[in-house]
């Protein structure tokens, strides 16, 4: 088994939310699509210990936003790895009420879909969750996000709770396929392995992983930044967590 | 509702395929996804039309092949628009066995995945296939087809057993969003609605449009080309179809 060929499957990413009693919660998930076209209906996968896993089946409602390729990290970071018991991450977004009541993220996204739940799967870990769609609308012509995008350009992982989380060792052991941009790779110089201050670290809220050798360029910490000589308020370009949550790999 | 909002949902394409009674049976879906990770699980959706659907749901197993990015268009057209009925889609086709004794289907592909199927759930004009990854392999590390590419490369429509499937005149009466894309079309010069011999026309098999303004520079046509010009032996490039296939739009 190659935990590595889960990440030849493609996805979007999308924003998931709901309303109960009063109060919206949501999260980002990749996995949502279309099962049936006649009715519209679409599944997504949502873990059982996601806060907003209950909401949705006792609300029977959800909205799916599909997320634009360019989109607003924090959005990411909040929906993404945070819990709506902690923060209420609806404070500074713009939401629109749909048809089944459900609100609407229009920030950073292409698409959206009103959906009422007609039935659940309990599939282990998650619930499969299938909507009928009664509702939709298009934003705006730019490009969604895909999964292959966010992770290529964040260099992070799944969080605990997605359908597509394998732990970072499981997967590093695995060797690569022999192709261009893995030879590539292999004919940059060999890291110095005694050179301790070049460690990556990992941010333990949201995965990302800070490596010295290429530095921040979104935050201004050019290449060869060693973790230890960031600044004090150096924080977390997906969630904006500080550095001390950053751990050694 | 807007059904184009259902372009922006995400997806790759997939190679599906089993065995029964010692015949293989496939076809190419874009409805793929991890559900769970512990243990690992994929959920598929498979019209009740579709031959292979029965099979797999009998013979308990299926296997999953991630399909390249230049994928050999031949395949597209027998595996996703014609029945094992009518031809032996494996007669040209390398495949190996796997754990579960599916046909894994190599050509073309990046990776695969070997499922063994634990649940099925009616959601009406589909199945919903959940199996349990037994086994998968990565085969290359070239990128993966998107739903996204393969749509604009071949200006191709679903076929109709598929879940994403929808009428292209439903989607021709929708206005497209503003943006950047939009306006460069709306730039261009008016097509002569009064040029007859420059209408467009649909492949019966598989849904390819030939415009003559575009020509089909696959197979050596120029833009400009009338479909009533084209030579006698001109096949479609998709599913390999004569032209006696194809009707006016």
């Amino acid at each position: 088994m190659k935990y590595k060929a889960f990440h030849r499957l493609s996805y979007g990413l999308y924003l998931i939310a709901t309303e109960l009693e009063g109060k919206k919660y949501g999260y980002i998930g990749n996995t949502a699509f279309q099962v049936t076209s006649s009715p519209s209906q679409i599944a997504i996968s949502s873990h059982k210990k996601n806060n907003s896993t209950d909401k949705i089946i006792n609300s029977k409602k959800f909205s799916l936003s599909v997320l634009k390729k360019e989109v607003n990290t924090t959005l990411i970071g909040e929906f993404g790895f945070m819990s709506s018991t902690d923060i209420d991450k609806f404070r500074n977004i713009e939401t629109k009420t749909s048809k089944t009541g459900a609100p609407i993220v229009t920030d950073s996204c292409v698409a959206w879909f009103d959906c009422k739940v007609v039935t659940t799967v309990d599939v282990g870990s998650h619930m499969l969750i299938i909507g009928e769609v009664v509702d939709s609308d298009v934003l705006s012509g730019e490009e969604p996000l895909t999964y292959a995008y966010y992770r290529e350009k964040y260099k992070m992982l799944s969080p605990k709770n997605s359908p597509t989380y394998v732990e970072r060792d499981r997967l590093d052991k695995e060797e690569e396929p022999k192709a261009e941009i893995q030879e590539e790779r292999e004919k940059q110089p060999e890291k110095d392995s005694g050179s301790d201050n070049m460690s990556t670290f990992t941010c333990t809220i949201c995965g990302f992983r800070y490596d010295p050798e290429e530095g921040d360029p979104t935050m201004g910490i050019p290449p060869g930044t060693p973790f230890e000589d960031l600044p004090d308020d150096y924080k977390c370009p997906i969630c904006n967590a500080s550095k001390d949550y950053f751990r050694e790999d």
